[in-house]
């Protein structure tokens, strides 16, 4: 997984700072969480291909999480998509999409899928053979969803020296991969683990945002690799962290800790803030292993 | 009258050009024009106060021409405006906006007032002691209108030498100004055309995109000091401008010749060309006084 930050402020865009929207690249797909106003300047700026973008997922309906949808769509039609394109929000979404697509009598040239949401229990809300990604329910001014995403265990990574020994031909590989025993011609029957070894352990990647200090998303997030919490404030702001319903990385750290993740990224400063490094600090006094997430940064996962 | 372009480039907000939207100064007041995705990135840039800003006039509801007006419009809300904002567009743009508030369960702070177009005629959707704005009816895929902005008539200038000559006090200014003439306390009578210079001619611009090639607007537009005309293409394209109802830089320049305004200056260009200066060598084959805008670029009228 590779996880790519093309905004982490909260509120407006601004000359050098961009509202939320993340890559997540998962074995070649492209996932999309969030889109803020100009969301395709980012995808331009951090050279992703707007063609590899089947599916996005958008956590609430606050501007600074999907203004740059409407645009997006709009440009994929100009660049004369064909590929269908699924989107995952709120109940409310399709409308808000379709009105101003109606408004501009433009019709897209693809398959355009809405998803929209409106349970509070965690559901999967996408599955492939790679990949399944569940709804993680936050608390929020309006009805908001994180997102967890879960690669499948892997296929089994061939022992090479034992290929070699068994002398074992390349047409067998996939069904050794897949698990299968094998018998070789003179009859000697062998069992998969003594030609394989453990597939690569299946990554997994959870974004919460926007959120007030939530317990009861633990135990959905626990054990994750990565963990995207929100800290639009410190602690010093913890009063108007709890009026807005946001959290601060004094919370987001305590969260990390009880879930068990391994690691934890920040994001969604407030603009008030000039030196993120700050959260860094604040969080670190509670868990140790963060990261702070900055406009144009690459994670690996 | 200055105007600023924020963004001059069709179709899609770029790494380096923007889509349309500009700011016309009159006499300390702040009129935007248009308002593609993120102009209120490039609004932070220019420097422009967003509190100065209390008029909006939307061309059309393609997304290059309006998609940043729901992000500016939550923007003036986060920052506490008071001040009222009058919205002026094709009918569609409240339902567009408030549809948008109501999903992120945002209301503004500030009055927001939208005056709704769908008048095929001219008419004036503006008037105060200095300025009024017209509609200019355009033909395009979708209602269109341009914005004629026509400065009133200003007061007189004073004639520094007459009021040393006649010693005559600053209380009687601003009456002199306006017109009147005046008496002595000595009964000499004295005329105001003695007192005073003609006021600076009053100054006009116009606004014109998008448009196909139109010949009705030009009794409309005629003689004004600037006329700002959409040519999103050269004439080597113009069957694609033809039917996609936009024109050429030639074309363009046919219109101000007939118009006989003053002053034209290109945008909307198609970001499939690399070097903007073409338009300038294509419409001056035409019409003398040609500039191009670009995104940043100042002008005085």
């Amino acid at each position: 997984m590779e996880l790519t930050i093309l905004g982490c402020y909260a509120a407006t865009p601004r000359t050098f700072t961009n509202p939320t929207s993340q890559v997540l690249e998962i074995k070649n797909r492209l996932f999309l969480i969030d889109c803020g106003e100009a969301t395709q300047v980012q995808l331009r700026k951090n050279k992703i291909k707007f063609s590899k973008i089947n599916h996005i997922f958008i956590s609430h309906l606050h501007g600074d999480h999907v203004y740059g949808l409407i645009g997006l769509v709009s440009t994929f039609m100009l660049l004369n998509r064909t590929n269908d394109l699924h989107i995952y929000g709120p109940k409310g979404i399709k409308e808000m999409i379709t009105l101003q697509l109606r408004l501009s009598n433009s019709w897209t040239s693809y398959g355009l899928y809405f998803h929209e949401l409106e349970s509070t229990e965690s559901e999967i809300v996408f599955e492939d053979d790679k990949v399944t990604v569940k709804t993680i329910p936050l608390k929020h001014r309006i009805y908001t969803n994180g997102y967890l995403f879960q690669e499948k265990i892997g296929e089994k990574k061939l022992n090479a020296e034992a290929m070699k020994h068994y002398q074992i031909q390349t047409c067998y590989f996939q069904n050794i991969k897949n698990g299968k025993d094998i018998t070789l011609d003179d009859g000697t029957f062998i069992k998969n683990d003594k030609l394989t070894f453990e597939p690569i352990p299946a990554k997994s990647y959870a974004f919460c945002s926007d959120t007030v200090y939530n317990e009861a998303i633990i135990d959905l997030i626990s054990d994750v690799d990565v963990l995207y919490h929100e800290s639009t404030f410190l602690e010093s702001e913890a009063a108007l962290a709890g009026k807005t319903m946001h959290s601060t990385a004094k919370e987001a750290a305590a969260i990390a800790l009880k879930a068990n993740v391994k690691q934890l990224i920040l994001g969604h400063y407030s603009t008030r803030y000039e030196n993120i490094s700050l959260f860094k600090e604040e969080a670190e006094t509670i868990f140790p292993n963060v990261l702070l997430a900055d406009d144009g940064k690459t994670f690996e996962i």
